[in-house]
């Protein structure tokens, strides 16, 4: 999916949400564990239920591996069943040397067809390269995340009032372009958005945070919104956990309507003409 | 498995030596393709065949991951048949949020019963702390790799003549210590080792790069062994791959006592008192 393609799912559905597939084998509601793929049966469901109402899909790639072969063949036929006019994201944090980022670029590209990987930045270019050289698909690095830790190493002075994230957003804007690469940048980060801007002001971010971890969806939009929206706010355990009955799909449908309509009056106050 | 079992065991064989299973399907002896699980059977004859001159073994994920669920079979029964008496590191280098890094921590440490597991530092304390509450298993932080885009982030100052690898050492060792933590440096920065011991100076270090990335075994030898030696050097391709025909086995136990021999010699010269 090229940006202007996503940009054209996100006008049309007005709204700019991910949903992440953060899908806990102990959360998920009871009477599906008798099925023989329980994982699956959640996320075949909750896709059902959302997919008019977000642009992107996230499974984040532990709550699978947790689970071992079984796990990932969860993992591989929720991906299948995407629908096309949804981004996919195989949130992995993943980066090696060249040849084993090689290889993990092709189970997330070749093997199970995802739109793009979620990638750590601290190996550098050749790490990050095997990634973007599948065409038409895209490496998500993380720049500047939600939690706690973000502090420890992304916040350090790297230079004449530069800090490590703004580092590896100049530096790895060289690697790629606008077209083939997005950043992780955390909701609760709004002290910082305008930061990432001045260096990538094109680039679509992806956003969590927002939810259980305490960012504001107004504030981070307002701020980093730019023409083609560039924003892909995630949005796991608020929806995809929004009951633990049988009605979970309808729930999740719910949650991630109400996210879509404030997503919808945020594009129209604040998307730049 | 502590550091001193470890040790013991670097004294017996007269060993510092990590085989990595970097276990591709392209490349294995033409003859195991035709066996259920290729993969599997590759591990298993070159496991038995050079047990007694290695330490450890590290299965590199990413060769696993790319054949989708099948590989991770493969996987968990190499795991399974790793002697007790060698260490075990899943070469995964993840991190993510808390709740996440919990669950790859069950991946590798309950599913698998590794010893440990690489992780990258990029997101900070609350990224890496989940690893770290499992009793008896290690982490493995990546500090200085071997690869030429360390340079890209991992040699920038970030303070009075410090880098960002001395930084994620001081910083790093505040969340555990050397009974449960160790640090990937590579063999191609021996211009740096003398920093890392300043800093680390009882920690193990695993250090890749030896062989096919062009580092020497004497010189990070001499510079990095501590009285527990302290020191698991990686060799993969070199030895797995010593041969492609139905001697493999036999090759890469050639391959691997070479090595082993050396090590003897350069453990008898300089391993301090």
């Amino acid at each position: 999916m090229t940006s202007a393609q996503l940009f054209e799912q996100i006008l049309q559905k007005k709204s700019y949400l991910c949903i992440g597939l953060d899908t806990d084998i102990n959360k998920i509601p009871k009477h599906l564990l008798d099925l023989e793929d329980p994982v699956f049966e959640f996320n075949r469901q909750i896709i059902e239920a959302t997919a008019d109402l977000c642009v992107a899909y996230k499974p984040n790639i532990a709550f699978y591996e947790a689970l071992g072969p079984k796990g990932w063949e969860s993992l591989e036929k929720t991906v299948a069943i995407l629908p096309k006019n949804c981004f996919s994201i195989a949130d992995a944090k993943r980066g090696d040397i060249g040849n084993t980022s090689e290889l993990y670029a092709r189970a997330f590209f070749d093997r199970m067809q995802c739109d793009s990987v979620t990638v750590a930045p601290y190996m550098g270019e050749d790490s990050v390269k095997p990634f973007l050289g599948h065409a038409g698909k895209w490496v998500i690095l993380l720049a500047l995340t939600s939690n706690m830790g973000s502090r420890d190493f992304q916040l350090l002075n790297t230079g004449d009032s530069e800090m490590l994230f703004e580092t590896v957003l100049k530096t790895s804007s060289q690697w790629g372009d606008a077209s083939q690469m997005m950043y992780v940048v955390g909701a609760t980060q709004t002290a910082y958005i305008n930061k990432v801007r001045e260096i990538v002001p094109d680039h679509f971010l992806l956003v969590p945070g927002v939810g259980a971890q305490g960012g504001s969806l107004p504030e981070i939009s307002k701020a980093g919104f730019n023409k083609q929206c560039g924003l892909l706010v995630n949005s796991s355990r608020q929806i995809i956990y929004a009951s633990s009955g049988e009605d979970f799909a309808e729930k999740a449908r719910e949650a991630a309507l109400a996210v879509q309509q404030e997503m919808a009056q945020l594009l129209d106050e604040y998307l730049p003409a």
